[in-house]
């Protein structure tokens, strides 16, 4: 199987050159789902079912969120299927993060 | 304990932004050594023993290697004792790579 490995993190502030990781997990996906997330599985389902393209996940749209601006970035670096990942995002508070970016940055 | 993942690459070529990935493991080395990296323990001892320092690690200086230039670019992104890391450097061929860097990124 083509290289697979992962480390995301989350922390408190608007980029991730400037805050501090809150928390840092490795997740793997191949050959098996693995590493430190809690949820290797659901994480590896959503990351397959948007071909690793960490832009494109979606997470509990329904949900409604109160208006508190509190921010919380994630990065994910390393590699999926061979190809290197460099991803980073900011979300309004931690309710946002949860219904845009589901199970993959829940930890 | 502070967050502590990372994502270890090797790959064949000159810079990690134009060499595909031949090889990437995880390594969490807190709260024990772990990860998909083949030898946790000796490469957390090493990054202990340089404070995660990733430029200050040491192979076995002795050994000797034939020059024929055969570059490796190794990378580890991630978080170390909650610092974030961002490291890459090349390496003349897979020889200097094992005598230079030692355990860390022989994977």
């Amino acid at each position: 199987h083509a290289p697979n490995a992962l480390v995301l993190t989350v922390a408190k502030g608007e980029t991730a050159r400037t805050a501090t990781p809150l928390r840092a997990v490795t997740l793997t996906c191949a050959p098996t789902p693995g590493g430190t997330h809690p949820a290797p599985e659901a994480a590896c389902a959503e990351l397959r079912a948007v071909d690793g393209r960490f832009s494109a996940l979606r997470g509990d749209q329904d949900r409604a969120c109160i208006k508190i601006y509190d921010p919380l970035v994630v990065t994910a670096e390393g590699v999926w299927e061979g190809q290197r990942v460099r991803y980073e995002r900011t979300f309004g508070n931690s309710c946002t993060l949860q219904t845009e970016a589901g199970p993959v940055f829940s930890f």
